[in-house]
């Protein structure tokens, strides 16, 4: 999407054709920084350092990352290589892995003289597989969208809540919750967007808010204790968010909070869906609650809280007592009953079980 | 309570009985400091500028305010001079106005003479029936603790949450929601308390860590996000917060991300109290969320973020784009149906209008 006056993707192929620029997301929102990256090593270092980071990103870095392989030494050995290489890089990506081997799976029966080439080709079919599926994901939603705004006064706003980033710095461009914000941005309905600041690390009012500073989408950053109160007000018409994973009956696991915001939604009749791309959907799972293992991570991440000084350097504060431990599970599960619907790339499919058959028939 | 081995107020009158001593609380948590005041002007000070917060602090902070001036000088005009200086430090703290008017009231029926003595008497007694309410809170709600414990295992810990700081700090001693965790610890009942950090002031991660720390409880910071997992995973047996202000049918107004914490508590069965001194109770409100104006504070607070930095310098970084504005509602209304009861001086009231009228009949 846009920043400032420019459009922009996550990644891309540089001018010289062989090596990817990206965004440099580690110093958002503060400074806006691109890398150009023409080595396996290079890309190896920003996919496991988090310079990109989302599920859909990490899998088109990693199929360029064979591509640039395939221009040194395009033999299967250095294919098997390379995907070791990318995919120790974040073991538990389940886009990284099925990139690496959907690379590796079209690249072997290929000779050799025509594999770099080629490796090119899919990575650049992978990212705009990104983009169609995301902004299919938005042309859904924003049906959505258009039907708030036709229950108000012409020109009124419409109050969208999100909760984390699954903007499209987490894909190739769109995004998935986000998606139908743009596309309603486009077709000129006036949105407003309330962030949540996504505690503890902050990707709302640092990637998200970004994001909608960035393309013009006007946006009010808030803390995550704050949604209840505003939906309480009637200062919120809808929540869209994402999903890192959904289940077969439709229970959604998503950054931490999330679920707090579906139970405010459903106690004021507030419509909460959520985005997702069908690969996320988990089908082996049934109960989201009692099947998902839930990844918790550092204390440091819930103690200390990094940001830009006065003078403008890059800085971390403790916020509380070095005498005090803290818990910081990284997601949590919102239960189908919660949740509105699910916005795929199909169209809108009720979260549960009979929801996700008839959508996707062909998993039933 | 304790800071480490020695128990502290959070105000004291000094040896030279005339000067008080404070806990300096804007340092905290990263700096414990004492700071003596014997001057008029070094109360407002402290009042407005928030060495000392909490409603009953103020209070009688305040209230030893007017007893410095009575040494000084204890005419009729002085009296109502330090009335209308210390009020207009924190114009719409109740107690604040309460304490003067109590003071006043006391000290302008007696012989100037006798004033002085008088007044640091009566500041004192002041002070102790603020730790006497807080005391009397945290037996009745001992009683809860000790019903939950009986129903586990012998020595099977008690896992309580509270948001923000309705702990000693923001009182003379105990504490409102915090009282019954210092007295079940007394008690010997093995207790451990989930501190939300309560963004954006981050109160619970300074303040009530901070206590917790001190006095030895067991505790755990978590973000404001994953209060509602915990409570899906059993982790949390009850939660306990304070309140600014009760309504007269039991609607409960207190920092913003109450209400969140109280429909997962509801969602999950966990018991959810509120604990507060009858005084907080406004008998002129009945319906909390139509009629209670939410103070709406600086979008500062969300975009910066105070603390510590690795050098222990004290610094404040921004964690969103400059170009991103902010809300920031301070507090927000549970309504009475979610909460499983009102932890008062008195004993345990039903949150309603009935439940109110029973426990105080003299309001009715």
């Amino acid at each position: 999407m846009n920043v400032g006056e420019r459009h922009y993707r996550t990644i891309w192929l540089s001018d010289d054709k062989r090596s990817v620029e990206i965004i440099d997301q580690r110093w958002l929102p503060h400074d806006f920084r691109i890398e150009k990256i023409g080595t396996v090593a290079g890309i190896a270092t920003a996919i496991r350092d988090m310079w990109v980071r989302g599920a859909p990103l990490i899998g088109v870095t990693a199929a360029y990352g064979v591509a640039i392989q395939m221009t040194e030494d395009p033999s299967d050995a250095a294919l098997d290589a390379v995907w070791e290489i990318l995919h120790e890089t974040r073991p538990t990506a389940i886009n990284l892995r099925w990139a690496l081997d959907e690379m590796r799976r079209f690249l072997k029966p290929l000779p050799v003289e025509q594999r770099a080439e080629a490796a090119y080709r899919r990575a650049a079919e992978i990212a705009d597989e990104d983009v169609g599926l995301n902004r299919a994901i938005g042309e859904n939603g924003l049906e959505i969208i258009k039907a708030i705004a036709a229950r108000k006064q012409p020109g009124e706003t419409v109050n969208i809540l999100t909760h984390c980033n699954a903007g499209w710095l987490a894909t190739v461009d769109y995004g998935t919750a986000t998606a139908p914000i743009y596309l309603a941005t486009e077709a000129g309905i006036p949105v407003h967007v309330y962030v949540d600041e996504t505690r503890p690390r902050n990707q709302g009012a640092q990637l998200t808010a970004w994001e909608m500073a960035g393309h013009g989408v006007p946006h009010t950053l808030i803390v995550d204790n704050a949604g209840g109160h505003l939906m309480q007000r009637g200062q919120i018409d809808m929540v869209i968010v994402g999903t890192d994973r959904t289940t077969a009956s439709g229970d959604v696991c998503n950054k931490i909070g999330t679920y707090l915001k579906a139970l405010a939604a459903a106690d004021n009749d507030v419509p909460f869906y959520v985005a997702l791309p069908s690969p996320t959907i988990d089908w082996t799972v049934g109960d989201g609650l009692a099947e998902i293992p839930i990844e918790e991570r550092s204390g440091d991440e819930v103690s200390l809280v990094w940001g830009k000084t006065a003078s403008g350097d890059i800085a971390q504060v403790r916020v509380s007592p070095e005498a005090t431990p803290a818990a910081n599970p990284a997601f949590d599960v919102t239960p189908a009953r919660l949740v509105t619907g699910l916005i795929t790339e199909r169209g809108i499919a009720k979260a549960s079980r009979e929801g996700l058959k008839t959508m996707f028939p062909e998993r039933g």
